[in-house]
């Protein structure tokens, strides 16, 4: 019997929905394990033959700060024919040019909504890293690059609890005013609840930040990610940030631990009848591959259920 | 920093929830540790004085089908003083008397809504079970005890797959006619998705089960719990079953791991400003001490993500 969900649409959820898939840096930039190049190259591969078509692939990071990621330049040009979109983060001017260099046309830069995590991650305050982000951001643009804002840390913060909502707004609207095509909105200690989702996505929407330029990027810490989900959903927000495997989480955040996994949000989505383009087997697969890589089980719920049911499968 | 989440409501959803706790129950009854008498009441105790209201407290099955709650006729009389509400499940008339003879107020019967499932876990056609299950529910009512009729694979059935809405609807209607004072929904293996949940809902509405008379109970087996429990709040449910720390799934049922776990249920509804009149950090120290008993971790996220946080505390 193939597990899969009955679909079921609701009233008011968008038809489409494009998964901006993290796994490969978000997620492998925080495993302990440092993954062979060849093995991320293949991970992006199986990713966009399942169906992704913006797939994060790296960061363009000091090797000092992010070992995992110090391949970079060898992995880019391995997969940079790929009929997908490729973003790269880029945390300042020097990544910009490393990732231009290697004709890279979707970038990423990485801010955050309070002081703290902005002094942790960047050490810097927050207007001081948005002034080191509008060059990069007006750099981009001129070369026609496509450029996304992370905000991190939009809902609550381990050292200052939660964060006000107009707190959030001031910085997502300086990024978006930057010229930020596309803003993350990131719950990186994952303590958001549905309606503080659509909150914030209300006053996004009062201060002129349209839904369209949103994406929301939840964390299961809680469990509860793909419940927030569903309410930017009915927000009508169309872009949602997940993790195969629901690999990484943030290693600079206090209980910062799992991103939502593409296969769950993929689970859900199928289940609304609200279209993807990708194929959840495969996504499995791929998971239940890469972490066979990692020498652990995926902490998705979904690759852990049907791994095991294909298991039971093959024993029979 | 206390980790709860800022409570921002959201338009449409009830005022209070009542949560109904099964993890005495539906939890203890699916480990594989059997837990000593004393520890069951001390853990009834806990939750109840965590400030939940409804604890389902055992069941009056024969022993020989589940061992873990061979001591049923020890248990009951160490907690029956509690100030709250403790349903115990029977299996047909011999369970009711065992029960009545206690002095339980509230009962509760287990139907299955799929003809595969009523067979592998009652031996019995869905219309024979239902038949079995009248005259318990008559007279559990002529002793003026409430009941709540558990309707077990309303979504999918690991054997038949995608179980189709009719069918859900005729036998709760029964269990409603029969004179179920409260209908249980079960996802025993947690295929569900929010518009399938609330398509169920609408059309037991239709053929007059009204939403008032209705609990949902989800599993999180591919993580979709608290999406589901979301979908049903929007809908007007206002009865949620779960299980504290996540206890518990279901031997019979392939892949039917994971109740959706209190938790991480109060976590979302205080976050929503719904009342459950429950302490979350109490809940978490009841979960913490009772994995201690079964050794092994929580499998409820916020139970491992604040006992975690406690650790961390002590240790600085």
């Amino acid at each position: 019997m193939p597990e899969l969900p009955m679909t079921v649409p609701a009233d008011g959820l968008p038809a489409r929905v494009r998964i901006h898939e993290v796994g490969a840096r978000d997620g492998l930039q925080n495993e302990k394990t440092t993954v062979p190049t060849e093995i991320k190259a293949e991970f992006i591969r199986r990713l966009a033959a399942a169906g992704l078509t913006t797939i994060e692939a790296t960061s363009f990071v000091h090797p000092k700060w992010v070992p995992q990621l110090a391949d970079a330049e060898a992995l880019f040009p391995q997969i940079s024919q790929l009929p997908v979109d490729l973003p790269v983060l880029v945390p300042n001017d020097r990544g910009l040019d490393r990732a231009l260099a290697l004709g890279a046309t979707r970038i990423a830069v990485f801010a955050s909504a309070t002081e703290s995590f902005a002094k942790a991650n960047l050490n810097r305050t927050v207007d001081e890293s948005l002034k080191m982000f509008e060059p990069v951001v007006t750099r981009a643009k001129e070369h026609k690059a496509h450029v996304r804002g992370y905000l991190s840390m939009c809902f609550g913060d381990p050292w200052e609890g939660p964060v006000p909502i107009p707190q959030v707004v001031r910085v997502a609207k300086a990024l978006h005013t930057m010229g930020c095509d596309e803003l993350s909105l990131g719950d990186t200690i994952g303590v958001a609840t549905p309606g503080h989702v659509k909150a914030l996505l209300a006053a996004l929407n009062e201060a002129q930040v349209p839904t369209s330029a949103l994406a929301v990027h939840f964390h299961d810490t809680y469990g509860q990610a793909l419940a927030n989900t569903l309410a930017a959903l009915q927000h009508g927000v169309t872009t949602v940030d997940a993790s195969a495997g629901g690999l990484g989480g943030c290693p600079f955040a206090k209980s910062a631990t799992g991103n939502l996994a593409t296969e769950d949000l993929v689970w859900m989505l199928q289940g609304l009848g609200i279209d993807t383009g990708t194929d959840l087997g495969q996504l499995v697969a791929t998971s239940a591959w890469l972490a066979g890589h990692l020498g652990r089980p995926s902490p998705s719920r979904t690759v852990r259920a049907l791994a095991r049911e294909e298991l039971s499968h093959k024993e029979q």
